[in-house]
């Protein structure tokens, strides 16, 4: 079906050069050489140019569906196989298989050559991990990587050529893909001896641009980086002036009593600023002040002011740069997924349309085909039933236009409300009165009363028995008051289960969480009494079981105040900050996935730097239960905090103790500890890594976690207080983002989605242009003559390219040939913003002004051009004057006047200021809000300023003076203006 | 001149009973005595009923014009004595006066009993400081006590005992004073042994009195605690929940090696609670984790979770939950200042206006009136001279009113362009080059290029010199350097002294930084070459002079590296830094006075609970410079992190110390081990002390610092975003707040400005109040009579009390009785609220339903009082349908009829899907959106469902049918609403 036409080429290089000015290239050969079946210009045709197979026609529309339900690009291919092959791309095996091999080759880091595989990483105590045999990790390596490349190909495939080569993330995947395989195959060859690794550290670039959130997510933060780059300029000009102050301030003396801050931290450059830096994390904050402030008081105002100015202001100035660039990105990208999915449907309809009818000019589809498009569609049953529903309302018209074909679709942004099943009808009074108490509110509470009296009994006996070992404790009681409350929740549960019935019971989330929780827990319990049967003998057997008594005893504990979370719901301000806390999750995912790219970069290339390189001391190992004076004599040269704090497990050794070291750096205290250490062992240079893992977790990403969670917060909190009535009811049924965000969002316009389908590299749909006739004699003299259809059209074309704003469709389109991209509550855009955008659908003056909208050019400069405009003009003054009879009174016409249009009007200079003015006649060509420009009989354009002159307009012998000084506004702004008939004229 | 008239203390009364319904108690009896001149009811009294007194008048004109410029409320007392009080009251001396005594109090705590005049504050070396001789302290505080009682008086002397009753804080103010002196005086008869001196803790509300802005913040912070709490609480319970989990995980085993965690950190409930607490605050991060660790990876999930939690999410939260508070806190208080303004401004054209023509009632001053008022305020010069200029526009008009008078003081808000002179002129050719180069642009980047330059030399220096004792160092090389570019630097002032001649050159900030280091350098260059003489020799006497060599050249050194700030404003993102850090300096001050007092409570409250705890070693201060093993091997037993890391100088010994201690738990790290060392020093729990010192500090303030820098810089981005071009230029200049806020603020509305101006408790002004006459026939049915001016007037007030929204006016009100308020800059509004704000000027539909505006009362239920309503109406109708002839075509007059208010109209039903509806007729005398209230001929009120209902409406004969279901739409909203003439309808 790959039966790209003539005319679709042409459109295509049309909008290149015209339209689509961002492709850059024309390259015409190439693409002409693509099109196979030549096809001739129809002037009616207003479908696909692919042949009329109806089945065809109905695929791509239920691909476009499914695309506008996941809010997917349509930018690909759509002939039949191709199509076959994107839905299966997309079914959701396919895209779990995916997943799971990302998932796999991340993972495979955790077994790879310094194995994790270990219980402890400490090296004092660290058994040689099992390492896998060289090949398997290797195998599962290569397999994934198949499946990457298979993915790129089909990607690659689906998008085309064209799409391919101005994609960069694709570009990018294949190099890295190629680079991973090379090097995959090295390592293969060298048999798994090969030192560094390079694809280890390209592994998450498969995560990344297999998420369209995080690729927008990494180009936010690629905007914010000019600014956070000043302040840490800033930030750096602050620390160097500091330090040298330090420096000359802590100077060596002559008395060596009072060089302890000099001697610890301001012996040398480095070391001053290093100890400076610490400090501006707060680290070392009283540590690096002690000597100094213990020989003077006054040398704490140098540190407080540092610390001050530079961690409060300085740092949170950044929170503040940050927070600021983030505010209206989530809001932002659902504004984008709403374009796609109008664009989907919009596709659909257009597919559909043609089918059958293809010389119609309406476009309208048929009932019975759009029934049959949406009992194939692969969607959610209870969207499915819905707008199956709503179609077959529209049976009997027949035929649907697109409005209301886009109207069907609205039920996907409709809320679903959750009902609950009703319960069930007890004939018997009895259970009909078990029924009423246990479906109260109350029994909830009471429920919740016991499960704190269980938790609180938990807490009496640890800690009566905190100073006990586990072999010496008493479970007999703690085991029967559990028994007790376990039963006492079953039987509750049963209750429950009783008045609601079990799909009732089930249908609220906190009943699923208690009735897992107590079934796991009765089966513990069951598990404790057979294995150690009542009563607990003070001695009872060594774990004859798997587990041992108090393993099973704390399992049970542990999960009975996991249990008590079930308050939560029940509380509602928590209620408000847990399901904030829930919300927040989800729009997490880009950041998680961030963090997790760069701490996996992070890890792999300190392994690689750092692998094995703090070797504790051997004797450490036999005593190290010993006293810290035998370390610290022994030790005395090497004696830092590291070594102190026993920080051994704190190492580069395997993937894992990387990722902990490097969490423990992210939480800022005491790194200036790992930082000191590496830096002793290996060089100074060292410092440079933690410094940049430092600037990277702690300063950007914290930063961006606290924006997120203040974007996410207010807009919940905004909300929820708007409709605090309903918000227990609502925060327990599914909200759907685009109901949220329904009062700030725009709709696309009609125009934009005509234009976005024009666009389509593969699909062409010839839509109705305008088309004006001139009159034949002004043809030559203007160059706008009737030409053939296909020139008029991509004049059209570039027109509406010229017109529009150019800033936002390169955005636009680029994030709209990436996938789709579901995100929940923002808070609403500043409205400043928005106020500019809504009235800038145009061009603003000063772009107008750079495109010379307003120039006439030279030879258009004549009388007689303009002639015919003012004729018009006359008709349209007499018509607004109800005939413009000699009997009509003059304050009638004058006031008609004064708010009709002049252009075409032949004025007159009656009085000026500027006496050379005086005079002037000629017919207005534009008026503007301070001048006029009018072209005078001698073919001279003229701009006049309206203030201080008087002009003089006639209409068939109606002379009407007007007062340009009162008369400064915009044409279109007069019409609203109220004028007062009389008023004093100061010339 | 305390005229009270009987009229002001009816007014007063009636207020109290209607319109101020917060005053809560009526008290007639007494507030009626004080009126003492009864003064008969006139007509058309518009004027304050003092008697005529023009200097009176002028003086009261002056003082509310201070007030407004100020931004003080007017709530005194008015009667010339008073004022004069007034006006000496707030004279910049006695202002200045109490400020110094406020600041007095509070530094006396550096220097009673646990004095901090020593130099260091380590127990180990400090030598027993100087203690002021018992009665020196005590007579200062007694001075400044008696300051307060002085302040105290005229301040409720001015405001009069009305007021003072109702203000909560000068109540408190009173208490604190009387405690203060009882406790001083207790004090000096002891003399001075006693040892809590209670008035220490009190002091800090002398500052907080004094400061409105501060007292706001409060009521802020007050506002944001139900919210914090609910945080906390969550906290708790999460900290309460890993704690269990922590000792069940972490419990005592049999093999003692396993049992690390347990030893150091969960061996009971409180240590397991502490250890948790502190690492929420990251305080302990690697250092609870490594002996679980350690043993085993897996725990440091635990550990990991619950920060990540608990530190990241919720501490996160609770900066969210701040700043969502605090948005808009800054703008509102702007609001308020406007609102004192303007009434300050009517009030004083209030009392202007009355002068001389008591008896007119169009409201005007004399011109040549405000002239001699305005030559009597004290202003700001410039603004004077704008203000008068204006005013001598007006000379001619003789008279103006309110609003001309309002609109000379917008010249206060008004940006006052700051103009640098005019450089001088010169002749000479040589000195005009001179003057173009030194004027340029470049020149300053040059400047800043050879500062840049010395600075790098200085460091350099100081790089090679790092290992050396100041004795050893060579500075000769030095010196000749400093001395070149000294001389550089005062080559360069002189040359643009010489460009932009001497008032030019200190017309721009940064030449007087600049100019001012230069001096100084060059005094201490001089300084330096007088005493030690070029060339340095290697071994120079041992200070000679009151400062070393290395002391003077380190301070020349330092006033370099402080002189290279000088380069920030030339940096443009810098710029902005600066500028908002600038800013938020001036809108911190409420904020650090509050952190202050804080500090000041926790720090004295400190000093009494543990002054003296902790004792050092006596053996330290002997060896203290000996090795580490030294040290745990002689106190092994109580040797925690305090100890070891030789935190001696952290103590509560005496103010300084304290406050430092303070300072450096705010900053959070390392805090547990002042926590630790204080709780075994004393008890268990000072570590009560030090968690909610931790709460207030850390937690509070600096997420309201946070929440403050976000605000500020939000707004300031925004601003100079919006007006990016002239951003270096705005910077230079001073720009007033009202400017930044002038699209945001709402100005007062004149009704409000009036019921301010009646409200004055001192100030009686009458003014002109509505009143319609009825119908005499109607009076006695609606209850509605032609009452007594008193009477009619306190009705309206009551009217426009009740139909004004509550909410808001307590608020102002409680606002405007306090003292001025500037602050600058803060992002704008929420658009939701402003847009509700806007639109809700009236009731809401809920309130008017509470309030019953709608009903009828069931005895004016009668068609008969209708009947004039429905004449109306026909005389409305025919109007508008150009006199309704019998000619005038059906589809017009039934267009006019679609537009038209219904109000007053024969309805009758004709069809209707409910029949019992069908064939009511009655007038209509309410609409609603879908219902119509008509009153029957037999006097029943019926409400009517638009919804299917077809009405028929006649109009002299013309019978005409409106589909109700067509017509669901409130009155006001149908008359802008486009009808089609035919349509189907469904019945």
């Amino acid at each position: 079906m790959e039966t790209d036409s003539l005319l679709a080429g042409s459109i295509n290089v049309d909008s290149q050069d015209y339209g689509a000015a961002e492709h850059g290239q024309p390259d015409n050969g190439s693409h002409r050489s693509r099109s196979r079946t030549p096809h001739s210009v129809g002037d009616n045709e207003s479908c696909p140019v692919e042949g009329g197979d109806k089945t065809l026609y109905m695929q791509q529309a239920v691909v476009f569906i499914e695309d506008a339900i996941h809010y997917r690009s349509i930018n690909h291919r759509v002939d039949a196989s191709s199509l076959c092959l994107h839905r299966w791309y997309y079914s959701r095996l396919c895209q779990w298989g995916l997943g799971l091999a990302i998932g796999v080759v991340l993972l495979l880091a955790f077994v790879e050559h310094p194995s994790s595989l270990s219980s402890t990483s400490d090296p004092r105590y660290r058994l040689p991990p099992w390492e896998p045999p060289c090949g398997l990790t290797e195998s599962i390596e290569g397999l994934c990587l198949f499946v990457f490349a298979l993915d790129l190909a089909v990607k690659s495939y689906l998008i085309g050529w064209e799409e391919f080569r101005k994609s960069k993330w694709l570009i990018g995947y294949t190099v890295v893909l190629t680079a991973s395989i090379i090097d995959w195959m090295l390592s293969i060859s060298m048999e798994c001896d090969e030192k560094l690794r390079v694809r280890r550290l390209l592994r998450p670039f498969f995560l990344l641009q297999n998420s369209s959130l995080m690729k927008k997510t990494l180009k936010c933060i690629k905007r914010t980086l000019p600014e956070i780059a000043s302040v840490i300029l800033l930030l750096a000009l602050h620390l160097c002036l500091f330090t040298m102050i330090g420096m000359l301030l802590f100077a060596k003396t002559e008395e060596p009593e009072r060089n302890g801050e000099w001697e610890l931290y301001f012996r040398n450059l480095p070391q001053a600023l290093t100890s400076l830096l610490v400090l501006l994390t707060t680290a070392n904050n009283p540590d690096v002040m002690i000597p100094a402030y213990t020989l003077n008081r006054g040398y704490s105002i140098f540190f407080i002011t540092f610390s001050v100015f530079g961690t409060y202001f300085l740092m949170n100035l950044l929170t503040a740069i940050i927070y600021n660039q983030f505010r209206g990105y989530l809001m932002m990208s659902v504004q984008t997924s709403i374009l796609r999915r109008r664009l989907g449907i919009r596709a659909a309809f257009q597919v559909l349309s043609c089918q059958g009818t293809s010389a119609a000019i309406i476009e309208q589809v048929r009932v019975d085909t759009v029934l049959e498009v949406m009992y194939r569609v692969n969607m959610k049953s209870y969207y499915k039933a819905a707008i199956i529903k709503e179609v077959q309302q529209h049976a009997a018209d027949v035929h649907m236009d697109h409005k209301v074909f886009g109207a069907l679709f609205e039920q996907l942004d409709k809320d679903r409300v959750k009902e609950h099943p009703a319960p069930p009808q007890y004939s018997n009074a009895f259970l009909q009165k078990i029924q009423f108490i246990f479906s109260h509110y109350y029994t909830t509470l009471a429920g919740n009363a016991v499960a704190l009296a269980n938790v609180i009994c938990i807490c009496t006996i640890l800690v009566l028995n905190a100073e006990r070992s586990t072999a010496e404790r008493d479970y007999y009681y703690l085991e029967v008051i559990n028994c007790c409350f376990i039963f006492w929740y079953l039987l509750e549960m049963s209750l429950k289960i009783l008045a609601f019935g079990l799909r009732g019971y089930l249908s609220y989330r906190n009943n699923v969480f208690d009735g897992f929780l107590t079934i796991l827990l009765m089966v513990l319990q069951i598990t404790i009494l057979v294995n150690y049967s009542v009563p607990f003998s003070k001695k009872q057997p060594v774990s004859h079981a798997v587990m041992s008594l108090w393993d099973l005893v704390r399992l049970v504990n542990l999960l009975i105040v996991f249990r008590f979370l079930r308050i939560i719901p029940d509380i509602k301000l928590m209620n408000l900050v847990a399901s904030t806390l829930l919300d927040l999750v989800k729009n997490l995912r880009a950041f998680a996935g961030i963090l997790v790219v760069v701490f996996y970069v992070f890890a792999v290339f300190g392994i690689w730097l750092f692998e094995g390189a703090i070797k504790p001391p051997t004797s450490m190992s036999i005593i190290s239960n010993s006293t810290m004076d035998n370390i610290t004599s022994n030790y005395s040269t090497t004696c830092g905090t590291y070594e102190q704090l026993e920080y051994w497990p704190n190492n580069f050794d395997d993937f894992a103790a990387a990722i902990i070291l490097l969490y423990n750096i992210m939480v800022v205290n005491n790194w200036q500890a790992f930082m000191d250490a590496y830096s002793r062992y290996t060089t100074e240079w060292a410092k440079v890594y933690f410094v940049c893992w430092w600037l990277t977790s702690s300063v950007m990403w914290v930063n961006l976690f606290v924006a997120l969670i203040l974007e996410n917060f207010i807009y919940k909190w905004d909300h929820s207080h708007s409709c605090s009535m309903t918000d227990m009811e609502r925060t327990r049924y599914e909200t759907s983002v685009q109901l949220m965000f329904k009062e700030h969002i725009e709709e696309p316009t009609e125009e934009e989605l005509l234009r976005q389908l024009q666009q389509h590299p593969h699909l062409h749909i010839h839509l109705q242009l305008l088309q004006a006739k001139n009159p034949p004699q002004l043809t030559h003299v203007l160059g706008v003559g009737n030409k053939s259809k296909k020139v008029a059209e991509s004049f059209t074309r570039a027109f509406i390219a010229n017109s529009m704003k150019k800033s936002a469709a390169p955005f636009m389109e680029d994030t709209l040939s990436r996938k789709a991209v579901i995100l929940e509550y923002t808070r609403e855009k500043r409205p400043k913003a928005k106020r500019k955008r809504k009235g800038g659908k145009g061009l603003s003056a000063g772009e107008k002004r750079r495109l010379k909208v307003f120039d006439i050019k030279p030879e258009h400069q004549r009388y007689e051009l303009f002639l015919p405009l003012h004729n018009l003009w006359k008709q349209y003054i007499i018509s607004i004057c109800n005939g413009l009879r000699p009997l009509s009174s003059p304050q009638l016409v004058q006031q008609k006047l004064l708010k009709a249009d002049f252009h075409g009007a032949i004025l007159t200079v009656v009085r000026s200021k500027c006496p050379s003015y005086v005079g002037t006649t000629g017919i207005l060509v534009q008026e503007f809000k301070h001048t006029f420009k009018i072209i005078t009989k001698e073919d001279r354009l003229k701009v006049i300023p309206k203030k201080n002159s008087v002009f003089a307009v006639e209409v068939n012998g109606f002379v009407s003076h007007v007062y340009g000084s009162k008369f400064e506004y915009r044409a279109s702004e007069r019409s609203v203006k109220k004028f007062k008939v009389k008023g004093s004229i100061d010339l």
